[in-house]
């Protein structure tokens, strides 16, 4: 490998546009050297491919990937990637069922490359300090509501509707990797409803009930009809007092108090998730924690599907 | 522990009647002490109990617990047989969701006690021999045919249509236990329909496409509306022949040729479940391979649903 880790980033979509190119292009370790769509898409005069097989084939040289496309088509693309030696960045979700993300794990480990399954609202300021807050602390009960309008955050996003695609459990996975990252038990699904448009195979919004190995109830409200002011919270009342992380991840508060706020400036979750990609890759390891994903197929597999009207967008 | 594992058996619906029960009586290694059913059931005139905290309250001395009760009241009876020091072993499917069951393996490996996640149709006579068989070779398509005839073989059993019964897939399961366990590459669900009658909140037929590592399709139907003849039978094409493994992983053979033929005297997948049991309690050891449930999250996951008519038993 060369002093940088030459990276290709493939599926030039809106989240490779908003977050992977500004968060490559800030670190020193990371040298962008092509990219990868459908489409073509010359990126700031770099090589540009229409998929993985004619990246391999053109002899630029790779150390690794990001991949930013739709779940559905991911799996593929990734186990090729391996096959070549590449180290392998995965968008959340990680993959559109759980057995592939187990399969590439393996994959990875058997060819001696690292393997990283991002969640990038982890990497959101006031997620490490909730969890050191939380971790001695008694949980009571908890409260995750992730309210957004899918028309503003995922305009012409069609295959989440697919089945695959998750549906509002997109941005819910989201919730999810910070609430199994902050909550100091392990948490179950008990019972869920997802409302599913008539003319769509994914939910436009859900009820979840969760419950801990100590008994104490966690409910996650998610949806995307959400117009007006946006939610992305995570309430958690203890024996200390009561813990707000609001606005994805990114403000703190206990019992009222702000204990951590976001920082527009230096906003983290890309460029932290780009710091941990090269430190993974330096130490010749993986990270793959399926714990969000899992929760989201347990919803699905245990949950009550409502049709609800049609969405057009 | 005792020379013999004292063991209650929880949960006293048809399964623990057709099968426990006399593969208990069968084994030597294993002696049954106590029942314990909601509607409380005397057998052998053994002690009985309404819940396993009367059994714990009681004083008789138990080493280990089988439960049999629907999954979706499973986790919460074997966290407390847990914390109680005793070994659990679980009907299939180990339970109504994925992250429960992964809690469970960790909770009794902190306690140093033994978890059976067990899979009957594993140990039906034809599936070592099958995966055996096809371990050195090329496999080119699969197909799992099972299709049951809901009113005959789950009589009464209200709770298979409720989520987390699984509705078809409670016998489907089966088919990927032994699927997951002869089939030499990882495969993972491509497209999923699920056919879910309008009362109903569980699908009473599916279609899965699965595809594994090397680009090979594995087809699955399961149909719980079977009349007449039943089928459970996997067919797997290979570079060397064609592999049939019929009545539900007992009769196998290839080419047209009787491999391995099931014996109705010697019937060996509940006395093999408590073979391996025993086994394992004596190693210290647990055995919980989620693989099977993984694959039926995932086709709920990234499946379909289709409503179809109702469903009156």
């Amino acid at each position: 490998m060369s002093a940088r880790i030459r990276l290709a980033l493939v599926g030039m979509g809106k989240i490779a546009h908003d977050q992977h190119l500004p968060a490559i292009a800030g670190n020193d370790d990371i040298e962008l050297v092509a990219t990868v769509s459908r489409h073509g898409e010359p990126v700031g005069g770099l090589p540009f491919f229409p998929n993985v097989e004619a990246l391999a084939a053109s002899g630029v040289a790779v150390d690794a990937v990001a991949l930013c496309t739709p779940p559905q088509v991911r799996r593929a693309i990734a186990q090729f990637a391996i096959e070549q030696g590449w180290h392998v960045f995965l968008e959340k979700p990680p993959g559109a069922t759980l057995a592939e993300v187990t399969a590439l794990r393996d994959a990875a480990t058997t060819r001696g490359v690292s393997l990283f399954a991002s969640w990038h609202s982890r990497y959101a300021d006031g997620v490490e300090p909730a969890r050191s807050w939380l971790s001695g602390r008694e949980v009571k009960r908890a409260t995750i509501t992730w309210r957004e309008d899918v028309r503003v955050w995922h305009p012409g996003q069609d295959w989440i509707w697919e089945p695959g695609g998750f549906g509002v459990f997109d941005p819910g996975i989201n919730a999810l990797s910070i609430a199994t990252r902050i909550l100091p038990r392990p948490f179950f699904v008990e019972t869920a409803e997802l409302d599913v448009p008539s003319n769509r195979a994914a939910p436009i919004a859900a009820r979840v009930a969760f419950r801990d190995t100590a008994g104490s109830a966690i409910a996650m409200d998610l949806d995307f009809r959400q117009e007006g002011p946006q939610h992305w919270d995570i309430e958690v009342e203890t024996d200390a007092g009561t813990l707000l992380l609001a606005k994805g991840g990114s403000v703190l508060t206990i019992d009222g108090k702000e204990a951590v706020a976001h920082d527009a400036e230096l906003h983290g979750e890309y460029p932290g998730l780009y710091r941990r990609f090269a430190e993974i890759v330096r130490a010749g390891e993986s990270d793959v924690d399926v714990a969000p994903l899992r929760l989201v197929a347990d919803a699905f597999l245990r949950g009550r599907h409502i049709a609800v009207e049609p969405f057009v967008e």
